[in-house]
């Protein structure tokens, strides 16, 4: 996607130059992905843009759960990423330099250049953002993949009516917290599934009928009692799987859709070696339920769709878009290992400084 | 849904009297269902007919895999099937007396009366078959609830395009050799699983790309390495679950539809201690496929739909309606037993005599 020339032409004036760092993937985890499976490169570079390409310098990085499915030895929706490239990831990014009439230097720009500090692209592959509509972090969250992920999962697979209960696993995340009040403002009772009372507390002043802690529930069977003391579930949208899914998925309402959006209790090692779980198709036939696999890319030439919903609530402030900030290019690897202890409230996002 | 009046007026000479024998479902079966589980109940009456009622005398009664799921001990579709009650059942019957116009002695019907030999029926309560248009016993398969099961499951849920791969597992089962039969004629490439050579030979006679006898795959990983060889699968009916989806669900093409129609498999006790498998829900992810539960009382309403497309094809011999008949009402709970062993091929229909 983007080259970095090599300084052959270091010392003229004309050109500038910049301290890369580059996380590079290198290791292939078993289980808990870590800093052990990267490895930091720092070089110099000074660029030569060619006709419409932009030197951009990441501010804001993305670190997402799907990281990991690609890291499973098995094919994905693609094969496993390759040892010895960078992660990729979105990023918000300031414009350094420019050979494109479309970008100045020091626009707000959002892109896939990965967990590097700089980046080369074509004018395409990036896409402006104006800090006066939104705070540019939104373009991560809220704005960005999440935000497609919650809202057309939850309208397009889902399909809440109003008065229906939709039961959000992975709540407080990046996705869940979105669904969550994107299924409030669609008229549903919300119960949300969280990993901690503080958690919980938040998201019960979003306006959840119930804020489940699933570390206060010893087995599925009991979180299966309280989801049906609840009334049942007629929509459960699924970040998490795992004894959640197992306690959800034998607690459905009669035509319940089941949105699986992500599974990230299994992703250290559950996606190549799966658990065990109790068999639950015949549940389906009972309440003739069905559950969609749903994924971010398949939206992605509907992003102004959902903008155009989701945007003036954001101006508005009607939706709350919170992020975990870790400062620090050097901390991308541990922020991403955070995700799967759950140390996350809403967006985790590594600030480059 | 009946009632048999007491014979306090035998001896009338208008009067007829008939040997009445009824199935009775005694005991909840834990394992395999049996004949131990049913008590054979005999008695004399004489009807007397209310305005607009039928007497009518069994022909062919229905066995079917859904009467062990109302045996579980849970809430399936409806609450557990209550003791003491004679075991529902589809049958084709005779009309004997007959008090509404619509309704002649001699009369072939059609109706839910279950195990037993004669029931006194509203008109409502029942159709009139015509012989001339399809053998009366189509009426418990290809023009009955197997049928419009088979034809709305796959149409609807599995929403099957030419060139495209369904899997049907209990490929020779009353529905199984219907989706087969339905899925050819939508143009698309069948892989039937069955549990013997001769089930499989049957279905190649019947154009299959293949026809797989489970019983030959030691695992699920084995089933699937097999499936994948032939190109996965676009869509998969399921009447079987158990190792056959295990191999199934994770052998999907992108965009996959599974429709679970049975899980017979399961039915032996697997209802109420769902027995452990992988977890698959990351493979619909992957996958963005998606799993639907049916049921065929949700399509009663559109029989005439179902009808009007298959019945032609019954006319004019386009499509094989097989049955596994067994002479003798006091064989229904053998036969019952029968289906979970996998006895029969096509419809299991028990002949009243």
């Amino acid at each position: 996607m983007q080259q970095f020339h090599p300084s052959n032409t270091r010392g003229m004036i004309e050109m500038r130059c910049y301290q890369l760092k580059q996380w590079f993937y290198v290791k292939r985890p078993k289980g808990i992905v870590d800093r052990e499976h990267y490895e930091l490169r720092e070089s110099d570079f000074s660029p030569q843009l060619s006709k419409n390409e932009v030197l951009i310098k990441s501010e804001y990085i993305s670190v997402d759960p799907y990281m990991r499915i690609q890291q499973a030895a098995t094919h994905s929706w693609e094969p496993p990423h390759p040892l010895n490239t960078v992660q990729g990831a979105a990023v918000v990014a300031k414009v350094l330099e420019s050979n494109n009439s479309n970008f100045q230097p020091g626009d707000w720009v959002t892109g896939y250049t990965g967990w590097q500090t700089h980046a080369i692209v074509h004018g395409n592959e990036i896409q402006t953002l104006d800090p006066e509509q939104a705070d540019v972090k939104t373009a991560l969250g809220i704005l960005g993949m999440p935000g497609r992920t919650a809202w057309f999962g939850l309208m397009e697979a889902g399909k809440p009516k109003p008065g229906e209960t939709v039961l959000v696993s992975g709540a407080a995340g990046a996705v869940g917290s979105l669904v969550t009040q994107f299924a409030i403002k669609a008229g549903c009772r919300v119960v949300a599934i969280a990993g901690s009372e503080e958690k919980c507390e938040w998201l019960k002043t979003l306006g959840v009928v119930e804020a489940l802690n699933y570390k206060a529930f010893s087995s599925a069977p009991q979180l299966q009692t309280k989801l049906l003391e609840l009334g049942g579930i007629d929509v459960y949208f699924d970040n998490v799987g795992g004894m959640v899914s197992d306690a959800a998925l034998t607690s459905l309402n009669l035509r319940a859709r089941v949105v699986v959006c992500g599974q990230i209790s299994q992703y250290n090692g559950g996606l190549d070696t799966p658990e065990m779980s109790p068999r639950f198709l015949h549940q389906l036939l009972y309440k003739r339920a069905s559950v969609h696999g749903i994924l971010a890319r398949d939206f992605t030439h509907r992003m102004a769709e959902m903008i155009e919903h989701v945007a003036p609530w954001v101006k508005a402030g009607e939706i709350q878009f919170r992020t975990t900030e870790v400062n620090g290019f050097e901390y991308l690897p541990d922020t991403l290992a955070g995700l799967f202890e759950g140390q996350n409230i809403g967006k985790a996002i590594v600030r480059v400084v």
